[in-house]
């Protein structure tokens, strides 16, 4: 049984393309969020109840709309519209990069990483193209060959893999990499407006910005054709400066 | 120039005393959510613009209410609304814990996480307590060494930290330990219920499970009387597992 999330709505291309691959794997629940919810993270609805829209029962396939978010769905779904423990949550498969930075606001990435924190094998599967009609169909044997691959093997204990596939025709893919988050920035900047009464708002908008193109990264993968697979856990700790920051605070154990 | 948000909204008193903490070192500048915005973790509003409200604006005080996210805050509030670039952007102090799993779900953390990936020094502070009156004063001292100490020495490049203060008389506080998140859960579970017309709606409920007790942990380290301090960063590679999902595709890189 795998259970099916994203942040582009029930309602998207891409969770619809992922629904027909995953169904060749076995029986499939589809919980995604009623409405777009990108940008959420790994955002909790704490402050109302969660209502569930039935829209597709069937032998093997069942489809329902949530007004939560993709955390939610993962929770919700999980627990509550699986008849039995998924095997594998997938998330996607997103209109637009999940690669570098861009994990930190995926509500479709949040809803992998809330897979794992609970024990689930999880993949996050993202294409780089924001349309809403693009085009999935040359990524489809990656996803499949990972699908497969992670249902044999299963993944290790607390870690979920990020997959993002190039915009690319199928001969120009040039295949799988294993490789790291590449560090970027978005060099954010609000674009100010005014109402009709003068008073003022601010839209956010901003350009990504990758320096670093080590092949080794998933910008590094992506910009050369290869489909990038990022190991993730749902650790922020930063190890390596343990350290410094103990030698920081030396005097300070009482 | 410091720089200060938090999740609980511009209201709660964790961030009053923050800001009362903060102009001991230099000049402020509060932008924080209009309402609160707890388990936002590190989410952002691009449907919408923002809208932000006066609250105060003295000689090295400011104070705004911003209608979007923690994280939105730390953008609009970075460019917008500090005169000059922050020195060091703090979040909280938050009422409740963001230690271990937690962190994820935390708007006060999204907020930390934001900071750095931004190029900024950044501290999430949270006391393990919910109330609304919360009890604040025995953490004081700590909270200003670490500042202290954060603005004198400055953090490695892309490290932040998260503090969590136990909910313990100042006597009782042993001090200061560097330590990594601990590993835990929280087994999710939701209630039911019916409105009056008969339709189900889902309540989030949970308990938080931490059987990672480790002395090296955050959660070990509270549970002893210790301040927590994590260093965190805003990547969520698994570098052990890189070479194990190498294997795992080793045949694809075609």
């Amino acid at each position: 049984m795998i259970l099916i999330t994203n942040d582009d709505s029930v309602h998207a291309k891409g969770i619809k393309v992922l629904t027909t691959i995953a169904r060749e794997f076995g029986d499939v629940v589809v919980v995604a969020p009623e409405t777009n919810s990108s940008g959420l993270s790994q955002s909790l609805t704490m402050s109302r109840p969660l209502r569930v829209r039935k829209i597709l029962e069937q032998e093997g396939l069942h489809i329902y709309a949530c007004d939560g978010t993709p955390t939610d769905c993962v929770k919700l779904g999980s627990q509550h519209f699986c008849p039995r423990k998924p095997n594998l949550i997938l998330s996607g498969i997103n209109h637009g990069s999940n690669s570098s930075i861009n994990i930190l606001y995926s509500g479709t990435m949040g809803a992998v990483i809330e897979a794992t924190a609970n024990g689930f094998d999880a993949i996050g599967f993202s294409l780089l193209n924001h349309s809403t009609d693009a085009d999935f169909t040359p990524g489809i044997p990656y996803i499949k060959e990972i699908i497969a691959k992670v249902l044999q093997h299963g993944l290790p204990d607390d870690v979920s893999l990020n997959v993002n596939i190039p915009d690319l025709p199928a001969e120009e893919l040039k295949g799988i990499r294993v490789c790291r988050e590449a560090k970027a920035a978005w060099t954010d900047s609000f674009e100010e407006r005014h109402d009709p009464a003068g008073r003022p708002y601010w839209w956010l908008t901003g350009e990504f910005v990758c320096n670093d193109k080590d092949p080794n990264t998933d910008e590094g993968a992506l910009c050369q054709g290869y489909v990038s697979v990022v190991p993730v856990h749902p650790d922020y700790t930063c190890f390596e400066a343990i350290p410094t920051i103990k030698e920081l605070f030396n005097t300070s154990e009482r």
